[in-house]
């Protein structure tokens, strides 16, 4: 399929939490139907998709079923099993592509595909066990991190490396998967670029956002990041160079470190990514709609800027400010997820800087 | 109920089209599930509502059971059957009040509302027969327009009356129904003043829009209006005046010409209003998320404007031009309907027109 579809269309969405809730009801807007695929049954997307399949990712009839029911199939989160992609990509295109996914999924792949491209990363080794990491450490020093290959995400299966001391403990927090040793980076601050490609090959970027983490989670990012010019062309340089050589179609996220030596690319995220919900205040044309329009072939819309912007997550119990934020001049957005959790994201809000 | 809802209530609708839709999204952005009620099975706003109940407004036992299910109700459209309304308020508050919809779905009721507060509108008079109408033209005199009492909208149930031999013809469109001769104001042009009333009765309003009509459908919004701005603050005060004689909740639409002699309230609409979608990319807080701050007991949002805006309404066939529309740097939002019927509205579209 590369004709653009058409009003009344169907969209399936794989992974139905706060990114695939947005993607919804973007893809509403746009007259598209969607199927939302996602085996908790309180998935929030699922309340405002127009039918809704909460089965495993494992579950090949379901897969299947789900898949014969759209026209294009895209997905919120990047740890899709192979096996499932499998069952649906007889059925529908998938979107982004599953070299986006694959490549992402694993931050060794990652890595070593974004220096094929001739981008810069932190130093990196792959650690598969004892052995490795003391002569990953011989390389790259400490402080040093280390991350398993796959399935992390917020802070999750990374150990800090301060001392060769820790080497042991970190190692055990990996529980024997395949890791790799990233050099900790000393950089001034942490930029992402949400980049967009259509299915026509052109590509269309935000202006880079700044983000501040807390214990591993995004806490804000805010707009216009501060960066010299020369920079900031790099930042959206980088990002389209990446879309280009995975032929991505749809919106990506890829967060980039700011040090005395230029940009270190972190990490890609093959989806519409949380440093991206300012452009739900800021632009005509947010990400998920810019998404939306490229994963169904049509041309990418505006996002220029048009205001400035600080996007601050609602972490856990950060919802219990709701009353006083409701109150401020903030846009919130809340995910109708039932319960609070620690680190649970449960919404966010968009505060006018400027007009 | 006077507290304000809390994230994860239940806000239902009566009416599931287009503007029923636009409420449900900015619902689930606030963390509230929605419930719709409309008879149509292909209702735009049932997809992306929680749950929805199609069944006749004349069906007590599914109204009843609509209404337990609820925390608030609120509706998008003002010719509900006051029989419904009966069945509902038993379980659920209705917002905006009962006031409010038996003042705005009765032409005479409404003027001679907007009259005892204060505010002008054309001279009108009752017509129910050929008698009356015969008084009534010699009272206000041609060129003038007879006008259904209730259940008129887009122009539908009127009746130009350009010389007196017209009487005859106007008296058969009403088909024996009770009607208001309204003499035909000669206006520069008409404004629209979409208002909020919080439940704190804290009153907001939006820059006043202007509107452009062709065949008696809105076909374009654009803010900020041309009025000067004595005339500016004169419409938002009219629209406070009337919020706040009704002791209303919610988001509602005036209608004013702006004549040589100042403003005229035309009419009144107790709900969100095609003329507010422009809201949708010019502020921050729009109409719809307005409306539902306000039933449900929240403080109102900032609707400043930011933007210059055009609203542009996409009806039938206008359709045909969605691939150009889709590539120029418009916001495009559509409502879902399969069928594309003449007159029909099926999407509009937001250029912003300075930044």
């Amino acid at each position: 399929m590369t004709e653009p579809l058409r009003p009344g269309a169907t969209i399936g969405i794989l992974g139905g939490g706060q990114l695939g809730r947005m993607l919804a009801m973007a893809a509403a807007r746009l007259g598209f139907h969607v199927h939302v695929y996602d085996p908790d049954p309180s998935a929030p997307a699922a309340e405002v998709a127009r039918a809704a399949t909460h089965a495993g990712y494992d579950d090949q009839a379901a897969l299947t079923a789900f898949a014969a029911s759209v026209d294009v199939v895209t997905y919120e989160f990047e740890n899709i099993p192979p096996a499932a992609l499998d069952a649906i990509e007889v059925q529908a295109p998938i979107r982004p592509n599953r070299r986006a996914l694959t490549t992402s999924r694993d931050r060794l792949e990652e890595k070593t595909f974004l220096h094929e491209i001739g981008l810069r990363t932190a130093p990196y080794a792959a650690v598969d066990g004892a052995d490795e990491l003391m002569s990953a450490l011989a390389l790259i020093g400490t402080p040093s991190i280390l991350k398993t290959r796959t399935l992390g995400y917020d802070g999750k299966g990374q150990a800090r490396i301060m001392t060769p001391e820790d080497a042991e403990t970190a190692l055990g927090v990996m529980g024997g998967r395949p890791a790799v040793l990233e050099g900790l980076v000393s950089f001034e601050r942490e930029v992402s670029v949400i980049a967009a490609r259509g299915l026509d090959g052109s590509v269309a970027a935000y202006d880079p956002g700044e983000n501040v983490h807390e214990g591993g989670i995004l806490r804000t990012t805010t707009v216009p990041a501060r960066l010299m010019h020369a920079m900031r062309s790099d930042a959206v340089l980088a990002a389209a160079r990446i879309l280009n050589a995975l032929d991505y179609v749809g919106v990506m996220g890829v967060e980039l470190f700011v040090t005395r030596q230029g940009l270190l690319v972190n990490e890609i995220a093959p989806r519409v990514h949380n440093s991206g919900h300012w452009t739900e205040a800021g632009c005509l044309v947010d990400q998920f709609e810019q998404h939306i329009r490229a994963v169904a072939g049509l041309p990418l819309g505006d996002g220029s800027r048009f205001a400035d912007v600080t996007m601050e997550n609602l972490i856990g119990h950060d919802m219990d400010r709701l009353p006083d934020l409701l109150r401020e001049g903030a846009r919130v957005h809340l995910y109708g997820k039932a319960e609070v959790r620690d680190g649970r994201k449960m919404g966010h809000l968009n505060r006018l800087l400027k007009r």
